[in-house]
């Protein structure tokens, strides 16, 4: 086979075919993101010696680009959130992060997450990441004070809220604006450049992995300045290449439904091609379908009190849950159109704002004028609102189990916004599919068995959060930089061959 | 590495740790369904010598417990459509199929399964298949009749029917009662055994798939009496090993959903060998998050006349939909409880089938009082029914568009069946993902490039139909059937390795 038919991701190459070594290191690490940054230290101060390559011309990878919260908690509480007066528990966090997950959790995963949550938190400390002792009342999408803390998912509403006690445990670094990751990743970078042991190549792609007779993975193949090199590793490679949603046809193939999405988050690296290099050596590619997507309908957080409708009139969620899980919601449902009811008042605060860049859809002196400028079936949405109303008056939805802290009578004038996907609204997603890993990072087969010398972390691993409608803010670079971290450990801990 | 760790399917084998060859052969087939049937009868009639191996110790496979409705049309319509009057598209079809499938359609197979579905129903009659050039108009979910035609899916209700010239192209055996899988694997085994190319070896397991230097499949190690045994395939290895509904570790971690069931449909072999044997080479395994799940709501057809509301007393489909599509808006909804609300006389047509072991959830002599048994919020049910008998009277479901023919007051005294997953309903479901494959059945990797020697059919493969709620009854056995016939013929033109 020629040697262009051989350097893709999706086939591996054999030792025999490697006439020499262009570079030898202990572990190779491919991509400089939260992930391959936070792997690269922790083989470093283990006593190996690690090279990451990076295509880009810098560190950063998507995390750079993100707001950098970090899902921390558990263990009776990070500093920051005991300072802010929040006795976290593990096993609150543990609950919590299972049904964010859904059926498809991986528990060890999770359970190693969440029991090593507070060593995580010091860890990072230690690098020199700062975070107030702050916390940030408001309902928010992310933090644009330098608030040390806030709740960035859906611990307070339903059903979360009846399984495990509420804590915010989205940490934000000390930093105004939504500067995190620029910050966090400059701070990783330091971190690396300040280890002997660690050398980084930027510029550099890598193209596929090498594995020997006993189809351990030794090397890889990678292309710089226009050459092909190839790398030897002697503990291992540490895939850390990011998600696929820049690669078009792999959404459609795997996670159709991120196409109703609009604006891909990640960076132009997330082309699929560490999860395709795990899966030319047989790794296990799980959770494809999923994906973080959504319509961030706040802030303002007085949206909360308005309600979301279908073209049907009715109402099919609580409105006060995370932004991804109220998009789930929609997509989960039939019909052609979405809306948000808001009065007068709440829509003057929503103007200000319109983070989704969602347009006015319709406007009634009454429900009924809505209804008709709506185009829906006359008395749906009157009925619906009837509904809402007495709920509001009682204290109690009953039918979603909105808290009451957000129920407030509909009382026209109202506006309707229109949420309807591919009506104009800002759609964020990012995959959550990825290569199967034990929580020490090491990647395994449809088996589970492991294969031997490889590993991968961040997205281009599946990790501890699975499923838009469970997605919280911060779990994303929470489990790049943790899981991360345990393949660094891991690769650096395993035999030299 | 030891034997007993390499021959996992998850993990090839190299030829060079192949000491001699027990078997050689052209073309290898692994599962003796309705698509490793069709497939080596193709190879040896294209002049190869075929080895099948099964591990069950007759053929079969889950073809031979289906009902084997084939899904057939197109081109003008097959013999028995034409005779019933019906003029099928290829146009219709595919568009139909198309929509079926969703966004992530495979428009190349789909185009190549329409385009000569003709010759596919002429093909199967050469074999023997009998079809008797009648049509079944009552809608069933299988045909306990001996009538060749009925509809078998969501051709005639909204959406489908605003796209796609409703026509029937369910193709059911000429033989009363659910007979048709036994008698059509009875035919493709007796045209199978007839051919002197073909041997058939039963209660062998494969184990794990052969590469070349090159990374081609040359073989395939298998287990019989005991012993491992290397088999020699100088054209390739067809994997028709059926799906995974059998691996509960496998449908947990791609297909969550599909728990949500409670029949798994299928054979006991179908444990996801033949996929993992794909990807422990590279083979892209996609859709697999999907599968057939459903609540199958009727016979008797006069439940269509009955609405669907979930535990907010809210429709939330149109009732004339097939029943997996129907099973899968379900499952897409908020809510602990689903029923169906019929008239007291059409209940006491439910009443003799209960083909669905559904259980009486409540009943009242007026609105309000089911609305208090089944604990309804009050005044929502009253709502929903007040809106649906006034679209009845007017002769158009506005709502969710039921077809007019299925528009019937719901008058008290009503009864509510109750259709929530867990509670007693019988759920059958089967996976729809598999290996990705071209339409001639070659199997290719994550960059769609093709695993030289590697084909695959049936479920083994992710095939023409892709979605719960655009399932057809036919679609499996005719998927099966076609891409078994396609990766036969095309193993069968490939060059001797």
């Amino acid at each position: 086979m020629s040697d262009q038919a051989r350097t893709n991701p999706s086939r591996a190459r054999h030792l025999k075919d490697v006439e020499r070594w262009d570079r030898e290191t202990d572990v190779a690490i491919v991509g400089f993101g939260g992930a391959g940054g936070c792997a690269a230290i922790e083989a470093a101060d283990a006593g190996s010696d690690v090279i990451i390559f990076e295509l880009a011309s810098a560190s950063g990878g998507s995390t750079a680009m993100s707001s950098a919260e970090i899902y921390m908690g558990g263990n009776g509480g990070t500093r920051v959130q005991r300072a802010c007066g929040f006795e976290d528990s593990t096993e609150d966090m543990f609950t919590y992060m299972m049904m964010s997950a859904g059926p498809q959790a991986d528990e060890a995963k999770i359970r190693n997450y969440c029991d090593n949550s507070l060593a995580h938190f010091e860890w990072l400390c230690d690098l020199g990441v700062p975070f107030k002792d702050s916390f940030h009342e408001q309902r928010a999408i992310m933090c644009l004070t330098d608030d040390g803390l806030l709740y960035t998912g859906s611990e307070k509403a339903y059903p979360f809220n009846r399984h495990a006690r509420p804590c915010p445990r989205g940490h934000n670094l000390y930093i105004k604006g939504d500067n995190g990751g620029p910050l966090f990743m400059k701070i990783v970078t330091e971190n690396v450049e300040k280890r002997d042991r660690i050398s980084v190549e930027y510029e550099t792609r890598a193209l596929t992995l090498i594995t020997d007779d006993d189809d351990a993975i030794v090397g890889l193949v990678i292309r710089q300045h226009q050459q092909e090199l190839t790398v030897r590793a002697r503990q291992g490679v540490i895939l850390c290449a990011g998600g696929f949603n820049m690669n078009e046809e792999m959404v459609t193939k795997y996670a159709p439904k991120l196409l109703a999405g609009n604006e891909p988050i990640g960076n132009p690296g997330d082309t699929g091609t560490g999860i395709m290099m795990g899966m030319s050596v047989g790794g296990a590619a799980i959770n494809m379908h999923e994906g973080f997507i959504s319509i961030p309908y706040y802030p303002p957080a007085s949206i909360t009190y308005g309600i979301l409708i279908n073209d049907k009139g009715q109402r099919f969620t609580n409105e006060d849950v995370y932004h991804a899980r109220l998009t789930q919601a929609v997509l989960d449902q039939p019909g052609d159109r979405f809306y948000f009811i808001l009065t007068v008042d709440h829509y003057g605060d929503y103007e200000k704002f319109n983070f989704m860049a969602a347009s006015i859809a319709g406007t009634g002196e009454t429900v009924e004028e809505l209804e008709k400028e709506l185009g829906l079936r006359k008395s749906v949405l009157e009925h619906t609102i009837a509904i809402y109303n007495e709920d509001c008056e009682a204290g109690e939805d009953t039918q979603f189990h909105k808290a009451p802290e957000w129920l407030q009578k509909l009382e026209p004038p109202l506006v309707a916004l229109d949420l309807t996907p591919g009506r104009g609204v800002f759609i964020p997603w990012f995959t959550l599919g990825g290569l199967d890993t034990l929580p020490t990072g090491e990647v395994v087969d449809a088996q589970r068995q492991v294969i031997t010398g490889l590993y991968a972390a961040g997205r281009t691993a599946c990790g501890v959060v699975r499923r838009a409608e469970g997605y919280s803010s911060g779990m994303s670079v929470g489990d790049a930089t943790f899981s991360g971290r345990m393949a660094g450990r891991q690769a650096a801990s395993s035999t030299r061959r």
